[in-house]
C-alpha cells in the first residue's frame, strides 16, 4: 500500500522548461535563491526532552486517520538546538545564520500497521529555511521563539553536562509562551539507551490546499527516510514541563498529567527521502 | 487553456477523513491551530515603490517559460506595512501580531498572451502567516527584516505625508542588507492614477517539491484573483534604489540602471481565489 | 530645590579631553557611532491607553520617596507606535530602523508638591536608542516585543479610525506575555480634551549603580522639559485591559481592578532638557 | 591615582530613601524587576577571534586620552557566544533567554602605565540585560544580530571541534552587515596559551550625559576586576576578516590589512568589581 521511494535529487536541478533552477521556491537563473535545498540534509543537535501522560482522548483528537492511539496518552515534548548542513548547499554548513535553529514540539506516541511511531501535531522552529523544509516533509511547523540552556565547559556562567545540572527550554510564540520544561541531569543513560523521542518514526501529513478551490493539491501521510542516526551524551533525570493557553494554538489539550522521565542529549541524523502512503 | 476557478472553501472544513481540522497545516481537533485559514483574505498597506530598469537580459533570466520579457528591462521594487484580515478567521484582524507584516519585493515586468503582467521572483516578509499564505499563492517568500517609513499625523518625529517629505525602506536577510529605496513626495496623483506595480496581474509558479523523489508534487503557474482594489493619497516624486549583493540572494543581478519614477500610496484589495494554467 | 536648566548641548561635541565625540556611547572619532544623540528631541506616535485603578498600596508601593500616591490606585496602561527625530542626528528620521520603535508602559498616577504628576515603575521598548536614551531620562526601559494595530486607510485588511472599530496592543519580554489591551472607538473627544495619561508630567529616578562599589554613581528625581505638545484624532471608548506574571516583573501586582475609559489618539512633543531634584 | 574598590554590594539593597528595591532601574517594591543584578557575575562562552592590523593611525584615534597607541594597529575582533549568571539573581543561569546572549566586538590594543592593555570602542549584543549590564561598565554596547557556528558533539550537522573545521562568525545592526570572520582550527594551542584578546585587561570610559545640561553625570576610566579567569579548548589556525561600511557605525576605518592569527576557544571569568580612574 506504501510507496516508497529514496530521494534521487541531483543537486538544484534546471528547471526542465526554462532555464529557471531551484528545488525549491524562489526559483532563480543560477539556482542559489532556492530556500530549500534538495536532501541529503544532515543534523545534528543538543535536545532536552520530557517523557509525559495526557488526557488519552486529547492525545488520540490530534491523530490522523490511519494512527492509532498509544491510549495510555503518552507523549513527549522536545526542545532541541539543531545545527544542519546539506550536501547539495554548502552554505547551510558555512554561515550559521543559515544552517542553525532552534526548534520545540510535541511528539504523541501511537501505532501504525503494529509498529510504534510518533505524530507531532505542533512545532515551532525560529528559521524559514527550517520552516519551509518541514512543510515538505509535512512538519506543521510555525515560526516562534525558542530558547534552550546551552551547557559550558569551562567556568560558572552556565551549566557543565554533569549530574545536578539543570537544562531548560521555553517557547512562544506572536508573544505567548507555549511550553516551559526543564531536566536536571541525574545519571548518564545507559550505553545503547535512546530516547523513546529520538527513535520513533514520526507520520506526517503532508498537506498543500488549492487557492483555486476544491480538494488539496497535496495531502497524504509520509515519513522521512533517515540514516546515520547517533546519540551521544545522554543523560536522565527527572523533569518538569508546562503548556499554556493562546487563542492560536491547541496545544494546551495535550498538557502532561503525569512526568515520566527526562533526557538531555546530543542526536544526529541525515534525511535522505520519504516514505509515502494515502492520507 | 487555462482552467479558472474561484474559491470556494468552506471555513476550516473538518478533515472528511479524520477529526483534524484546518485549511492548512498544523491540522487540530478544532482547526484553531492551522498557520493560514481559507480566503477571502483582505488586505491594506501603505507602500512606497520605485519603476525602474535593469539589465533586459538579467530581468529576461527570471521569468518562467510561458511569460514573455518585457524587453526594456523595466521592473518595480516594492516595500509595504500591511494590515491583513480573512473572512473565516477574525484573529488576524483582532491581534496585530497576527494580521500586521512588512513586505519587501521585486515585480519584473512581463507579457502573459499579450496582456501585461507581472512576475515576483524574490520577495521577503517578516511573518511566518505571510511566509506560508504567500507559498500557496506562488509568492517565493523568504523571512527579511523590514523597516519602512511610517507617515505621521502630527508633530516633527516623522514625515506627514506633504510634498517634500521622504519616506525609505529597506530590507535585510540572514544579517545581510539587500535592498534600500526612498521616495520624495512631490505631487499627489492625478485621480484614478494607479502605480504599475499596483495594477499588473502577477504570475507566480507554484512549487511544491517532492521528498520522495521524482517529479514535483505541484507545478503550474497560478494568479490570484481578487476583487475590492484600491488606491488612496497616491503621491509620486523623484526615488532612490540600491541594491546589494548576497551569497543567499540573486536580486543584485537585475540592479537598476535606471530610476524611472516612485510613489507612495494607500492599497487594498481581497484574495478570492486563484487562476490556474499549466507551468 | 528644584535644580531646572534647560540643554544647551552643542551637537555632538568633540570630548574635550581627547580627539573622541559624541554625546553618548560609544565614543568614536567623528562621533558617528554614538547610540543617543543630544536633544532637542522630538516624538511622534499613535497611542492607545487604558485608565484603570488597581490596589492603591501595590500603586503607592511603586513610588519613590517624594512622590505622593494619589490615593484611589488610578493609573494608565499605554502602548504607542513611535516615530522619533534628533535635530542634530538626521539619520533617525531618515532611516525607520533608527528612529520608529513601539513601546508599552504604565503610567501611576502622583502628586508631586501639590500637582498631579506620574511614575512610570515598568516600561518595554524594541530599540536599542530607545532605551539607551529612555534610561537617560531615567525611563526605566527593558527590552520587549510590542505590538499594536495600525489604523488603515484604505480597504478591511484592518480597522480605519471610525466608530466601532478595535485597535489592540499587547507587549511580552522573555517569551512571558506581560500585557494586553484594546479600546474599542465610540466618540471623537471633545475640541481640547487631553488624555491624563498624555499630559501628567512623569517623574523618574535616574540610576547609574557604581561597579566599584559604595553608592550609586547618580540618583537623583527627574522629568523631562518638553516643548509643542500637540495630540489628533483623540476617540474615546471602553477598553480592556489585562496584566500576566512573568517571575522577571512585578507588574501584576498593578493588575486593574476598574477599567475607568480608554483612547486612542496621535500625540506629539520634542524634549529639550530635564528638570532635576534629589531623590 | 587609581582609586581601587571591590563591589561589596549587598544582594538588591532596598533603597534607602524608600521602600524600593534594585541595583538598577527598574527600581520595584520586591527588586525583581531590575534589569541588571549586582555582582559578582559568572561569564562562559565559546569564542572565535582573529588578530589583525589595521591602520595605525585609525587605531590610535579610537583611543581615549591616557592610553597610549600600540603603534603598529595590533587589534583583535571576537564573536563570543555566552552564558552568563550572577550569585545575587538566579534567574539568570535559571533561564536561558535571561542569562544567554551573543556578542561581537573589537578590542584594540593599547598601553597605559606602560601595560599592555585593550579598549573595546564599539561592541554588539543581542539582549538587553548584556547591553545595561555593559554600559554599567563603560562597554559601549549597541543591539546587533550575531550568528556564531556552534560546534556539534555528533553527526554532520555542523562542525565538530577538530582539525580542518571552520567557524564562523558576522554582525549586523539596523539591517547592515557590520563584520564577518571565520577560523579554520589546525592545532590545539600549546598548554598555557591564551590568546592576547582574552587575556589584555580593557578600560573603558564610563559616560553618562545629563540631560539637564552641561557637564556628564559620569565620565571616566574603568575597567574590570575579575576572578577565576579560564580558558579551555584553545585551537589556532588561520582566519580571515572582514568589515563593512555603515552610516550607523565607523567600524570600516578599523578594517584589517593583515591578518596575524586566529583561534577558537572556550573562557570563562567571574566580573567582581571595577577599577576606576579620572578620564
Amino acid at each position: 500500500m506504501a510507496s516508497t521511494s529514496r530521494a534521487g535529487q541531483p543537486a538544484d536541478p534546471a528547471d526542465p522548461a526554462t532555464s529557471l533552477a531551484g528545488w525549491s521556491l524562489p526559483l532563480s537563473p543560477d539556482g542559489r535563491a532556492a530556500l530549500v535545498p534538495p536532501p541529503p540534509w544532515h543534523f545534528s543537535g543538543d535536545a532536552i526532552g520530557i517523557d509525559f501522560r495526557g488526557d488519552p482522548a486529547a492525545m488520540a483528537a490530534v491523530l490522523p486517520r490511519g494512527l492509532e492511539a498509544a491510549g495510555d496518552g503518552s507523549a513527549s515534548f522536545v526542545f532541541c538546538d539543531w545545527s544542519s548542513s546539506a550536501d547539495n548547499d554548502s552554505r547551510l554548513a558555512d554561515d550559521p545564520a543559515r544552517g542553525q535553529y532552534k526548534e520545540a514540539y510535541v511528539a504523541v506516541h501511537a501505532r501504525l500497521d503494529g509498529v510504534s511511531v510518533a505524530r507531532v501535531p505542533y512545532i515551532w522552529v525560529d528559521s524559514d529555511l527550517s520552516l519551509a523544509r518541514g512543510h515538505l516533509q509535512g512538519f506543521p511547523k510555525k515560526l516562534g521563539t525558542v530558547h534552550i540552556t546551552r551547557a559550558v565547559s569551562v567556568g560558572r556562567g552556565g551549566p557543565h553536562v554533569e549530574a545536578g545540572a539543570t537544562f531548560a527550554g521555553h517557547v512562544s510564540s506572536l508573544g505567548r509562551q507555549l511550553a516551559r520544561a526543564s531536566v536536571t541531569l541525574r545519571d548518564p543513560a545507559d550505553p545503547g539507551f535512546i530516547p523513546k523521542a529520538m527513535r520513533l518514526p514520526v507520520w506526517h501529513t503532508r498537506l498543500v490546499p488549492d487557492l483555486a478551490g476544491g480538494e488539496p493539491l497535496v495531502r497524504d501521510l509520509a515519513r522521512n527516510i533517515s540514516t546515520d542516526f547517533a546519540v551521544a551524551q545522554v543523560w536522565t533525570g527527572p523533569g518538569e514541563l508546562e503548556f499554556y493557553d493562546s487563542e492560536f494554538e491547541e496545544l494546551a489539550s495535550l498538557r502532561p498529567v503525569e512526568i515520566v522521565g527526562a533526557f538531555r542529549c546530543s542526536v544526529a541524523f541525515t534525511i535522505v527521502g520519504a516514505e509515502v502512503r494515502p492520507a
